[in-house]
């Protein structure tokens, strides 16, 4: 697949499109591709043997791991959890953390970053003049 | 499938495990489950018929939509746009959106949201110390 694009914007919107995963070349980062400020997300494809390539951790930033398909492993401070479609994790900036794919089929994840703290109480605005769909 | 619930804690990390996303009985928030405070993240599953009960906007907070299997529509602002898997949209907080599933098979998505202007420049920290997978 080619590198994910911009396809649309519209003055409060960006659309992109990121095709089949299982079709991904390599990690895609989205957030500068649609304008995200607040998070960043990034799409990910791991081939069998395939694994991280250093541990990492964050500064302010909490992660979340999103397994959509595939199995494989996930480490936290050492210790190693199983994953497989369906497994959410959350890590915390100072988790030393890494993942690796020792099954014989592709790994497919969805990482976003957010800022610890940040998010407010209830920010959604309920617009009940209009019916949604006319 | 039933709620999805914390399965393992440790220091830095929680884990869940939502399962199939083709079984989610109702729309699920993740982020008071695993520990989040930087962003609130739903699994959505909408049948064939099913629309967005009405139109949203948000005070601060951006939001992602990320389609992964079925078709649907999505409008901001009156404007409606064609989603499939892999189409991903970034809302900003004015926009006035609403999704619908007009096909006759599920709509399967998540949407992230998060405060805009709240990422950090270069937050990971990579750890060269030890290697990752022994």
């Amino acid at each position: 697949m080619a590198e994910v694009t911009a396809t649309k914007t519209g003055r409060h919107y960006t659309v992109a499109e990121a095709g089949n995963l299982e079709a991904l070349e390599k990690k895609e980062f989205i957030a500068e591709t649609l304008g995200f400020t607040g998070m960043q997300v990034s799409l990910n494809r791991a081939v069998p043997g395939q694994s991280s390539p250093y541990l990492h951790a964050h500064r302010q930033h909490e992660e979340l791991y999103l397994f959509l398909a595939g199995t494989g492993e996930f480490q936290v401070d050492g210790e190693v959890l199983a994953v497989k479609p369906g497994t959410m994790i959350r890590v915390a900036p100072d988790g030393r953390r890494a993942w690796r794919n020792n099954s014989d089929s592709d790994l497919l994840f969805i990482v976003v970053q957010a800022n610890v703290g940040t998010l407010t109480g209830q920010d959604g605005i309920r617009l009940d003049g209009d019916p949604a769909w006319g």
